[in-house]
């Protein structure tokens, strides 16, 4: 039906988790940095109109995390990225600083956005300038990046990408083949003509910019432009002479429009989130054999297991992943265990776990592993508060 | 971000569920018909690259029904629609012969498809003259519809725009504002200009056509159409001089392309088939006032239950329908009648269901009315094999 190439939409490095095994370095090797100051902008200031729910989409909670805290996450893995402002309406900067603050972003300030996605991004790129005269050794951002905030499943590779060719061109956009034909209609509401497909690109977000060409662009632009139009490479052709170099991305570049596509991000997200987990032994041989059992058998369901003792010492770097906690006990105070580990959890403010009890027959528990894992892995994946308090039977 | 208004990208009347209530007429009052025969060409040739998936996402199971399958619903459950003609690929004819078989679909033949999108719509269109042709008495269509299988959340109310416009015009298709902007490129890469947003429209689906219209196009056209071309549409105006009528349709007309859209497909689908349940209770006072007090407490979680005795009789139809059974039982011959339950279930060749029980302390039933109310939408909602077999306590 068209000639679009054979590419997943799942990222295959997600930005929004740790690419590092076991915290390691979360920089891969062979991956490429940039030797001049980058900043983000992220126009997060929409009502949400379109996905029919109450909470604007950005804020829409994701697993118990709001999904503009996802696409920051996914530019704050990103090493060579300085700073990243977010602007927002009025009535939500308290929100934001409250999703900051509980999310433990670092790189993150927010500004107040305006009535429409220009004046928002404007309002973005010009306290980047505030904020470089305050630090002034560090100097202006050499490149400004835009993204939005309901498109959280950026990779590093294509912000490489977008960031060299903005330094280089002054201007950089992603692109994306037409998934439907456009035709151009009659004001009488008939078809006109259609457009020859192949010439024709949609316009995507990331975008980059030098600092120079965006800031001028904004300071040009008349008043029309921030109020009727959306598009920055526009500003940029028009006020700055600018052709932006057009790249084309992954089709994980896609936004949250629509509430079908906050499932469709849920998915994504929970893929990434039920491959892994970690197995607390409480160090007795017996539950470390259980335990190893778990883990190679949570291989066949495409899950991948860490075993350690206890979260603490350096294991407690565990408690800052999104991770999976799975408490095997042999003995009768298996519950306080689990209780104490619910207590460690918790206290990282992360997402509500919902702890589930599974009992495995120690006569026969070579026979269930399978089982365990099963059900595991369902519960993992299911999140389901109402099973809450639930002993099952494996 | 755009001038999109406030709608719903769910269907109110998903027509890929029964409309009316309680067995009731399919048929909504003040539904509009129409006068004249329709058909429909449903394409489904495709081999779903894009999805990522082994499987052509036509045929990838959603609730272990394929996704044609409910598409080719939706327009089974329109009366004023006579006939269905969906056009596979060659290896995928017994495939789709199956699911006819499985599904109870009453309306619908395959033909080959072919190895473009025009050649597979062209053989449909080619189909239904021969049809008409043995079935001299009701004449060649009026109206063909085409749309396509991986779009199966059409409406009867939009479909009903469709056919009267494409009857009064020769061609009517859906369209939907832009989601992106859309830019010329230049051959090097670079920003040409953008498009002046207001002026254009995404083509969709379904699109209509008077049978001598799209007949007439497919005879007309060139090769080079039927090998490059996608756009019905087009045809019909250069080789027919038909100006479609272009006719906004709803959000819900999106189209599955990616494998994040079968997460977001199932959603929609999940939604719907969770929203309402029958409670048997084997017509026992005890189960009844359990039932009652369950059917009560599962309006605050926007479910709705049926209570009935048994299905036998009239509530039989229950089977016909897509439904969640629930089997209260009050005695230790509970087991029984939930396996006689499901031997009745199974017997239709549904989606697979997946046992489980609640244990419910009779003693203090009413304190926990919301607990197993909680407990049962959670397993409805779910859906999880891994957990048939366990004992639940309310």
């Amino acid at each position: 039906m068209d000639g679009e190439s054979r590419q997943p939409d799942r990222p295959a490095h997600p930005g929004i988790f740790p690419t590092g095994k076991r915290g390691e370095s979360l920089h891969r090797p062979g991956q490429r940095s940039v030797d001049f100051p980058v900043s983000v902008v992220l126009p997060a200031g929409g009502t949400g109109e379109r996905t029919g729910l109450q909470t604007p989409k950005q804020f829409c909670p994701v697993f118990g995390r709001p999904l503009i805290s996802y696409t920051v996450q996914a530019f704050e893995r990103v090493s060579w990225i300085k700073s990243i402002v977010v602007a927002v309406a009025k009535e939500n900067m308290d929100l934001m600083k409250e999703i900051i603050q509980r999310f433990q972003h670092r790189k993150v300030r927010v500004v107040q956005g305006g009535s429409t996605r220009h004046r928002s991004i404007c309002n973005g790129v010009l306290a980047l300038g505030e904020q470089e005269e305050q630090e002034a050794a560090e100097g202006e951002p050499k490149v400004v990046i835009i993204h939005d905030a309901v498109r959280p499943f950026v990779e590093e590779d294509f912000l490489f990408k977008i960031a060299m060719a903005a330094k280089e061109q002054g201007a950089a956009g992603a692109i994306r083949p037409l998934v439907s034909t456009v035709i151009a209609t009659t004001s009488e509401g008939f078809l006109d003509h259609s457009l020859e497909r192949a010439r024709y690109r949609a316009s995507e977000m990331p975008q980059g910019f030098t600092y120079d060409v965006i800031r001028q662009a904004y300071q040009r632009c008349t008043e029309s432009d921030f109020d009727f139009g959306t598009e920055c490479l526009h500003l940029a052709l028009q006020y700055c002479g600018t052709n932006a170099k057009l790249i084309e991305g992954p089709p994980t570049l896609w936004k949250v429009t629509y509430k079908r596509d906050l499932a469709a991000a849920e998915s994504i997200i929970k893929e990434s989130l039920c491959s892994s987990g970690c197995v607390i032994t409480g160090g007795s041989a017996q539950a470390v054999t259980l335990a190893d059992a778990l883990q190679k058998s949570a291989g066949a369901l495409d899950m991948e297991l860490d075993v350690i003792p206890d979260l603490l010492g350096d294991h407690s770097r565990y408690l800052l992943k999104e991770c999976n906690f799975i408490q095997v006990s042999v003995n009768p105070s298996g519950l306080l265990e689990l209780e104490s580990m619910l207590a460690d959890v918790e206290a990282t403010n992360r997402a509500p776990l919902h702890p589930l009890v599974i009992i495995w027959d120690a006569e026969r528990w070579e026979r269930s592993v399978m089982r365990v894992t099963e059900i595991t892995s369902a519960l993992i994946r299911e999140r389901s508060p109402a099973l809450v308090g639930q002993l099952l039977q494996a």
